[in-house]
């Protein structure tokens, strides 16, 4: 079972193809060009150097979100378009699970956390168990106060890992004992652990989709959806009034 | 300071961009084409998606040895080359030393080990400490039977990291108490590594060198060597009784 697996829900671009478990090649950039730019040259310089093409591909993975809206958008309509086009299945996986995966195999608990501007973050919580990682809590929109409340009811030592986690061990590490920041090669999105928690999840029984029915999962609406909303509202409130 | 990284040790062949303690950018390769075809075109995408080229790169750091000659040819020969041309200092990492740090970070002792074929392994011991890697063993050749016999001596939980970390893991399991096998993710020499690694070495006194003076670290002599050494040795016992 051959999965080209992507990662675009935060500032790093990841490609990476894994094959029974293994992670064949990959490739993981933070800085430079826009997703936009990098990812389809990634995608064909892992095909090129890998000897391998789309059409070896049994599935196509992506992080589904949540995540930065532009960034999710690039992943799940380059994998869509791969998918239509070649004719392959595609699976979403939550882009909380697939940092969590980054520890896949060590023992402990990791807390995935995305930075979801003013304050929020986009969080969830998953435990290391027979070589895969277990979910503690499902994947959520919190604040950062609501999170380091929850971190310390938990009462457990607890790794944040994920573009969120410094802001959140700089606002939370000294009201909850035992939280950790993951090291630096841990702690940030990796498309080959997206593609290896993907196979988990067929292992699990989840089904692949068709391309067509693969959407973002975006735990809140975009800025521009939420301020028309409130603006709605308020015209709405204001109505009787006039 | 920004550090070019290299490691074509073993069958992986791993380029990274790192700088102020971060993973700027990486291609790891397990499959496919040879180190020679992969490394330099790695590099060039390496350079190209992360907008940097080599003249930005402060130090070029290489894991140089032990593991496979031809391997370990490539990757100093790469860059020596490159540091040559653009006047940049370069500094050789064990190759051991860089394997264990995928784990830097973490706590817990980790025993790199790359299979030197004859049932014989390179090796060395590390635990984690203060997010670096605090060196236990030496490198060193053994028998997987004497690597087994100081690990049951040591009587601490060990972890297996390299790509003769399956070999050993099978050969040792059973007699060595708390051996425990690398996640996949973290067992396979990765460049990023290598040049965090290198980040650490200068803040603790190691001295860049001029490419020139750049070597490979063997431990032991090419399979070559050693046939015309014995040879050599056969010939001259039999001198005396001619």
């Amino acid at each position: 079972m051959k999965i080209l697996a992507l990662e675009t829900s935060a500032q790093t671009a990841s490609a990476a193809i894994v094959a029974e478990g293994r992670i064949l090649a990959e490739i993981n950039i933070t800085a430079g060009l826009t997703h936009s730019q990098t990812l389809i040259p990634a995608v064909n310089a892992l095909f090129a150097t890998s000897q391998l093409t789309l059409r070896d591909m049994d599935l196509l993975a992506v992080s589904h979100g949540p995540g930065s809206f532009t960034g999710i958008r690039i992943g799940i309509g380059a994998v869509k378009g791969m998918a239509q086009g070649a004719k392959k299945p595609c699976l979403g996986i939550s882009t909380l699970e697939g940092i969590a995966n980054n520890f896949r195999g060590l023992p402990g608990i990791v807390c995935p956390v995305m930075d979801a501007r003013c304050k929020q973050v986009y969080t969830a919580l998953f435990e290391g168990k027979d070589g895969g990682m277990e979910r503690l809590w499902p994947d959520d929109a919190l604040s950062i106060a609501d999170l380091g409340q929850k971190l310390r009811e938990l009462g457990k030592p607890v790794t944040l890992a994920g573009d969120g986690a410094e802001l959140c061990f700089r606002e939370l590490s000294e009201a909850v004992p035992g939280l950790t920041l993951a090291p630096v090669q841990l702690r940030l999105q990796r498309a080959a652990c997206v593609g290896l928690a993907a196979a988990d999840a067929l292992e699990n029984g989840a089904s692949p989709i068709p391309a067509a029915e693969l959407m973002p999962v975006y735990l809140r609406l975009p800025q521009a959806e939420r301020e028309l909303k409130k603006k709605l509202a308020q015209t709405k409130g204001k109505e009787p009034t006039t």
